[in-house]
């Protein structure tokens, strides 16, 4: 059903933000792969929160739009052209694309932390183009190549499960562990994914709202808890009443300064609490409470290191995403695609960017 | 059904091993409990290799049989009395026994691997008394209650279930490792199961045995290994050809030479061999293979915190021990137990020890 | 020329805290040893803040004076008189005092963080009696004998220096590491030292008192840092200009919150800031910052598994704290060594506790 | 003093292997940095144990030299032209070499241990040429920028430093350790230097020459121990004899088999034995005593992620390595050096390679 490798548009439709708020389709030229990298055709790319914000505020943090990008990063696509250099990759392969790409050989990278190299090409991040678009070229060493039995959309979420996989190694989740995680969005639910499949014993999950933590409860949430006007000391103490002890290990996923004060309160003496939600640039939190039960405070910032392991967890069946996409539009559709994340509906939205083939 | 607490029989029948050869079940007076003890009415024991090897040869390596020595130590029971100075349990409580009680708080107890404490009790190996009777006295902090969901089989399978968890947290299996677990008998399968539940992606499994593989595939293992007259490079190869790599972590569980070797050549550069079969004294193994790509070799003694880690994960339903259990035998059938273990019959062989209840 | 062992006084002189600001000497009782205790005749125990802080305030967070109590906890002495089943000390023995003994075994004991056991004995924690007076009875395992080649004074400072040791083995510090520790008083003196001994390269250390960085100079601090009316985001340049980088450490003693501003942003991306100086329940921190860069924050409460070692550093003179060592007064004026060390003079206050043996 | 960056000779005197036994000075081109790459004017390069072994017996395990090949690993020079792409070193700049350059950014580089990549560059291991010559061209990413403080050969001398602080980070060596190094040649010495600087208390170093035992003690070792004609266990009893107790890291840089025996023997329960001198294929050692105890048995191969530690380390002063050289030889000489080396006089010789530049 797919398209053949050979034949290519002459256009390059893509999502490009011009100013906060200011979203367009346009066409843009068909890029050729250096040395190193690959042309790939686009299947499936999921949209972010990240890609909504830039959207609607044109900045994240330090991160601002100075000129025209394109947005998306959760992505997977066809191989359709190689570097002269690309051994391990062959026109025809279906790959999962990681978006962040090292640019140094830096003291990050040397030593596994190439997430931290603060000069890396990331998709999406000014002023670095994302590949919601039809042709797109990419380092070939962060390309990864898909099994027959892993689809497009699951290569394509192997990005946000990611975020899960490296929240949860930064965390320490393990075998037996009990875990709490503040926030049923689609990052906290590849968070209960990702530390059920490691072998935690027992999930308490909080949210706000009722629908989202029905999801939770089907992908395999223990105890759903539906926070209300509890202080943080008190939702703390609701999540130890469900576990019957505290919790090991805390996944932040809101990054609501209520919400990491109630990750302090309720995280187990040396335990982690791990911050995946991002908030404003201070917050108030009860870090004596921390320090003194030497409950550990962790960021994550993206990850690495993780696409080879998803990619046999996905081909081996022993983590399902397929549940987390709730909606998908042919990326002519890409601006009503926004809006329905805006809006919050569903958990993943998915554009599928290749015309001939919108197959999962 | 079960028998009421305070109702408690004259006599102790016990399996007691008095030499090499030399097993008898006799009646025993019952102990009473110290300051920090409880008496426990005994309902499940399981039957280990070492309790038939210490029964076959009266020794293992330099542990020595010199006087009378009761077996058993995959145990577990109801409390029927507590010592003046315990005070979280009472009597009706289920526990599960781990074997292993330091006596001394020496450097290995205080810094958290109180399996390696010289002088540690360890239930039947000489000259500590197992549990294999209908009453046995241990101490408090080391009986660890079940919930109601767990049954007293389980609680027994939590004693070769540490072994496996122990192993697997040595070779340090996490989400996505490929292992390599060589011999499948009862702890090549306790293995199996909590690497899985530690997130394994993919497990290889190696036996002489088709019908132990037979077993090991329904547990889960996604490539049982035939092994036959392969030299060890070429089993290593063919390791490798079912799982497309080396596998990072290969647990050995067979103590045989030529297994060790395999697992050397099996595993992946950086990977780790865990070494829980207990072979020879000395053994030739290609050490230069190991050392020049770094492949770490670790044994494991017994195991150290793991109690209260599996029970959650038993009452979860996370790993499903029960069908380890092959074969029942009343307490008064020991001997015949004895002799369906030395023939290898099955898996796991219980002795229910309770006359009331021998419900698993 | 110390006193023979089998001399002892009528009375107990003892340092007791009836109530903020409520300091006296009075006489107790001399108590007995219980099976596996230690009567020792106290020689030096020094001031801690703690102590100053409890007599000026009557409690420290959560910990209320409700009752009198001896104070102090950084102590060493002779043992006069053991328990039944103590083996591995004897009467004579000159011995260090670890003031934390856990009380249950929990899984925190079981793991090797029995720091974190919520119901240990502390001395000189409400309502726990410390150790400044004549005679003092311990857990036996808890003492650990001195080589004749460490005095008592390095043995009493062993307490401090474990603070030193497990903040930079929380924080990771090792060779070639990069360090800053914000205050110059008695912790961040012992941080400094054992920093330096873990192989740190370079450490800068800030404080706002010119005296306290010439003590930290004299004592090997590379780049003393005096504080004025920076930013933290300033005083975080300066220490990034000093060391030419961003430190991989940092270790905060002071507990202030814009030090602790200052901490986050002065470490490294994939670094660590250990929190040790405690300050008010909520802090306003750069969380952001920290947690995008994934510089963790991990706090310290006390100490575990640092006597032995710390013993074998001072015996083989690779660490010196002779030098922090400043002012020594008998226990009969202890109330003067109290003011003493409320005024902040010197770095280290001993009490000298044995009349026969006022000799460091 | 030293050569104008601008001046360069026409000729590139290299030290070539042209098969086993066959080694020759010869003029070879000067070679064109490619974009990423520096040109280097060598300066001073050492001559190590495995350059002896290629020119002795023409390989090294499965390194076999094919066609004529540069020796020479340990190296520091000047850059004297930069590669288009090189931003962080400039002509003049002083630098010391990573002889090792992943060419794949496989799994293992990207998880940071690049030095288990299989097809890795490593200079002097064939076919990859070395930099025994005049003129030499490297990955700029693998030179480093030595201070004004840190002399050429102190540069040279990181390679070799690099072993001892790869094998006491894989031994876990830390403040307090207790170590025994087998063996006190060159890389015995190192390990010693590094294991003292990062914080062990006692250092046992065993030798069968009393010669290079005495160079170990002015070098720092607590306790040499000439070894005779012991036994293994032997062996072990002294070396516990010596420290009181067994030592908790082992470090075998002889890899003979007794040494390896006794290593095991010798080594606290719950300790590691690194292995860093290369044996045969295969050892006969005593897996179960290592196994049961778990002490475990890690190899190193070369190193990774340690040339910018080292810089700082020797820039500080807080280690010394420059006791290491005791012969000097004029490029011109390299015959003369090599018999030296092969005689096993001194401990490091140093080639001279810059004509107008023979200072350390």
């Amino acid at each position: 059903i797919s398209s053949p490798i050979t034949e290519m548009d002459q256009d390059n439709l893509s999502v490009v933000l011009h100013s906060a708020g200011n979203l367009k389709l346009e066409n843009r030229s068909i890029p050729e792969p250096g040395p190193n990298e690959v042309l790939l055709r686009m299947h499936s790319v999921g949209i972010c929160g990240s890609d909504v914000h830039y959207w609607q505020h044109g900045r994240i943090g330090d991160f601002v739009l100075k000129k025209p990008m394109v947005l998306g990063h959760e992505a997977s696509g066809q191989v359709i052209k190689v570097g002269s250099e690309v051994k391990h990759l062959k026109p025809g392969d279906r790959v999962a694309v990681e978006p962040g790409v090292p640019r140094e050989m830096d003291e990050f990278f040397k030593s596994g932390r190439y997430n931290l190299s603060p000069t890396i090409f990331f998709c999406a991040t000014p002023p670095d183009d994302g590949n919601l678009c039809r042709y797109y070229v990419h380092n070939a060493n962060f390309c990864y190549k898909l099994p027959d039995n892993v689809t497009y959309e699951e290569g394509a979420l192997i990005e946000p499960l990611s975020v899960g996989i490296h929240a949860c190694r930064r965390g320490g989740v393990s075998l037996g562990s009990t875990v709490f995680i503040c926030g049923a969005g689609p990052i906290g639910l590849v968070c209960l994914l990702v530390a059920r499949a490691m072998g935690a014993s027992r999930v308490v999950i909080s949210d706000l709202s009722a629908e989202r933590l029905q999801k939770a409860a089907e992908l395999g949430a223990d105890f759903p808890l539906q926070a209300q006007k509890e202080s943080p000391a008190e939702l703390a103490a609701k999540v130890q009443g469900l576990l019957g002890c505290l919790p090991e290990v805390t996944i932040e996923c809101t990054g609501v300064e209520s919400c990491i004060q109630t990750a302090i309160y309720a995280t187990r003496s040396g335990g982690v609490v791990v911050l995946v939600g991002l908030g404003s640039e201070m917050a108030n939190i009860p870090l004596l409470n921390a320090a003194v039960r030497e409950v550990d405070i962790r960021g994550i910032f993206r990850y690495c290191n993780t696409w080879p392991m998803a990619i046999t967890m996905l081909a081996s069946g022993k983590v399902n995403v397929k549940p987390l996409v709730t909606h998908r539009f042919p990326l002519e559709q890409a601006l009503e695609a926004f809006e329905t994340t805006r809006q919050g509906l569903g958990v993943k939205v998915m554009l599928k960017c290749d015309k001939q083939d919108q197959s999962p």
